[in-house]
């Protein structure tokens, strides 16, 4: 530890402090991201596909990457970490991540036929355990007994601050229903902790690199959507049929926050990134009342209190590496 | 400490069980207490006076303790530490926890101007935080960071699950309200470390005697109750006016659980005694869902979670005394 001197110890600052930075934006592209949702449909049901826009999302994703990218390139010239070609044994696991979420946006539709939409908002938050299972099998990183203590009061907050006078209805959810909801709670969690595994196996590989090839099997895969889903509203109306600036806003917010989700893997990793959605998810409420006139909840108190708590724990206790 | 050798230790092994023997006691007698209220409710309502019960539950309290008592006299002889009589140094102090219940008494009628019925339970977990504050200052035992937390969490959860449709209302509570829900838990908070300083002040003194005074003054304060409260309904119908099966157990019960209370101030403390009535009140719903058909909320499970995380957490952490 003598021997490594102040060169590393300004890394750890400028490395924390970056952690900081990209959780600080991912956390408020994420509540912009819900206002965009409930004004989107405060303005009127979605009249375009929605798998053209995630399409635009990739697409968008990958030009941002590939743009920094070329700003690197006159800056420091083209090196082996930040060189776009890559060899089959790096590319080969980047499909993953994109079917995972694939997979899990198919079963989306099925799962509405055992729950209704605010009980699935609730199950969503089935993600937060399971981002931490997985987190800690597939990364090998353990959580201490605090920090799991924490995560757990993280999903019992989160889910109590979106209770209202329906919530229990999702306590007649079928067998079915909760086996579906599982499922997509692993393969979400999967697809996070997997992709948190491909950028930080090449630690000193460009981010933007990885990204690129990330959002290139993003966007094979939702082309895949496209024409399974909506061949036929494309082209009978075309692409951009129902676009407004609402849907123009959402696409640049989401393609953000894809690229803040994925700068949170890098600099830090998926646990940061849950706590992150969740504070984004108690903001979103909170701006929600100055914006459309919400009124906030007793259970959302004690929720965020919850949550609150956690994040102080989870803070306090280190994590054991 | 390596001079004290195995005595001291087999102590401490027995302490700790005696320890968790009151607190099981009280848990348990807490729960049936509430369950006895519910099966009165249900049967009609009160016909009896509330306080010609209260005196009954203090004189029962101060017999059990006299009896105690003489079992122990014939047992090991009167000593100094067992002997009924008492100095008014060591006396003065006993009226004070019973003076402060019954402020707090009387304060429960004006409450309900501003608050209904359910959102007054709900107010009532402030007085797990008013206990804690009140403990730190008072008993001068500093709780730990995570202790701290895990007291914010045991409200929180307590009042989550006690949550209901229309637990929203007391969110417009009058500032009067909030200022009386206050003051009711200082007070509250203050009657019960308060008896714990008294207990704890002399702990060789047998606590049956340590009982048997804070009883008669009990029995004191509640025959003033019964003068100005029910004065003309007792000499009217009578002293024991309405009187059913029910009523006796609840005596009997609030007497047992009473004698519990103070077991818990002399061998616990007043953060047991509140993480204690708190599990009883989840007993207590998951009870009644067998004996009186009661539904479960979601919110009930989510606070039911958090106090269990709160427990771990307190458990885990080591109190710095």
């Amino acid at each position: 530890m003598a021997a490594i001197g102040v060169m590393p110890e300004m890394n750890g600052l400028k490395q924390k402090s970056r952690r900081s930075a990209v959780t600080l934006i991912l956390t408020v592209l994420t509540s912009s991201q819900s206002i965009l949702i409930v004004w989107s449909k405060r303005a009127g049901k979605y009249e375009y596909s929605v798998t053209t826009a995630n399409f635009l999302v990739e697409a968008l994703k990958c030009a941002l990457s590939l743009a920094a990218l070329v700003r690197i390139w006159r800056k420091d010239g083209v090196t082996d970490d930040n060189r776009l070609s890559t060899t089959w044994d790096e590319v080969k696991v980047y499909p993953i991540p994109a079917a995972l979420y694939l997979v899990k946006n198919l079963l989306q539709y099925y799962i509405f036929a055992y729950v209704d939409a605010p009980g699935y908002q609730i199950l969503k938050n089935l993600n937060i355990i399971s981002t931490g299972v997985l987190y800690q099998i597939i990364l090998k990183r353990k959580l201490t007994e605090i920090q799991w203590a924490a995560f757990i009061l993280l999903c019992a907050g989160c889910t109590t601050a979106q209770l209202n006078p329906s919530s229990d209805h999702v306590l007649q959810t079928p067998l079915q229903g909760w086996v579906m909801a599982i499922v997509m709670a692993l393969l979400s969690g999967f697809a996070g902790v997997y992709t948190e595994a491909i950028i930080k196996k090449r630690p000193s590989r460009n981010i933007n690199v990885q990204n690129f090839w990330l959002y290139v099997f993003g966007m094979i895969f939702n082309a895949f959507a496209i024409m399974t889903q909506d061949f036929d509203a494309v082209m009978n109306d075309g692409f951009f049929h129902g676009y407004t600036l609402i849907t123009v806003l959402m696409i640049l917010n989401h393609a953000l926050s894809g690229i803040a989700v994925s700068m949170v893997m890098k600099y830090a990793d998926n646990i940061v990134k849950v706590y992150s959605t969740s504070v984004a998810m108690l903001l979103t409420a909170v701006v929600s009342v100055f914006l459309f006139g919400f009124h906030l909840s007793l259970a959302f108190f004690l929720g965020s209190t919850v949550v609150s708590v956690a994040i102080y724990l989870h803070s306090t206790s280190k994590a054991r590496r």
